[in-house]
């Protein structure tokens, strides 16, 4: 619809996720546009996004070096780690500020439906962490979902063979939530993971 | 949260609008993460925009030229322009297929709120247009909102003095809406504007 390199930033905006094409539209004006949008400080970014940003070689974070932050910090607790599908995640529970073990990033979830199997996560790398004998337990923080839930559960047969404490996170009603709207998979967890007061 | 470049990633796509710090997260990530996206691209077309995109001498549209690719075009009706705020505008008009004239962008609307008043818009290259006489109706499409109507308003008083038909786009209600859900005042210009049949 409009000439050469608006409509190229256009279709290219529009190829991110959660970007449709109005979205798409605005966001190349607004850079075309506005004199406060530092545009090559973005285009640096984007540049180096691939080059810099590496995954850490331990528990697979993201990274601008070997070792992500997390794991270089000596006053995490290194006899607790948490699994999670995706670094965004780490990130997640960060926020939190409730957990000071490491993590482990598998990078993803098993799913038949969409050819992912315990072979294309990084199952092997907790496997060998977990060799020595410092962890005493392992926290499986996998999405609340059927692809989570069938990682965990993966994960859990395979961890029982060793010395190692093996929990879940919990599933029940979200803080602030309302139990009339809460979903009933949601609401009967709630009710098998009460506990006494 | 993130370390380096992450980070600034996500706050650099959080400052875009219609972006918030959870979709911008998302963005970087899948930046990152997946293959078929061609970072170096977006990259390079972010680099290019703010020098190769021009405003038309003519009509104020976007182009990589001095003039934009409708001016250029001997087969657009030289004696009809549609007054528009925006590029954006223009783009959306073309999409309809129904108008075969000439644009004349005016880069905002008068806003007393945001200190926008005639000067800060392109209305001195409107008249300067308009004075060989080619020209025998403009359309204002100005947004049908308080300062769209003000706009609408002011240069229809403007062009009065000059011997050219003046119309401006009809309101009524949006095709596939339900009358029921309209606002008052969309109705009310609906009746206003009522057409024999």
């Amino acid at each position: 619809m409009y000439d050469g390199i608006v409509q190229d930033l256009i279709d290219e905006f529009g190829r991110l996720p959660g970007i449709g094409p109005k979205s798409a539209q605005r966001i190349a004006f607004h850079i075309l546009q506005s004199p406060s949008f530092d545009v090559s400080r973005l285009s640096t970014l984007l540049g180096e996004i691939r080059d810099k940003v590496k995954f850490c070689e331990i528990c697979g974070n993201v990274t601008e070096q070997e070792r992500c932050s997390i794991c270089r910090d000596p006053r995490r607790n290194a006899t607790l780690i948490c699994v999670v599908e995706d670094a965004k995640d780490v990130a997640a529970i960060e926020r939190t500020r409730e957990f000071r073990g490491l993590y482990h990033v598998l990078g993803g979830a098993i799913s038949p439906i969409a050819g992912i199997g315990p072979d294309d996560l990084r199952v092997t790398q907790l496997m060998q962490r977990l060799a020595d004998g410092t962890v005493q337990e392992v926290i499986l923080a996998t999405n609340p979902n059927l692809e989570g839930e069938a990682t965990a559960t993966y994960l859990s047969r395979l961890l029982h063979t060793l010395e190692i404490r093996v929990t879940r996170l919990a599933s029940g009603l979200p803080v602030g939530g309302d139990l009339e709207y809460a979903d009933e998979v949601t609401l009967g967890r709630a009710f098998e993971g009460r506990r006494a007061l």
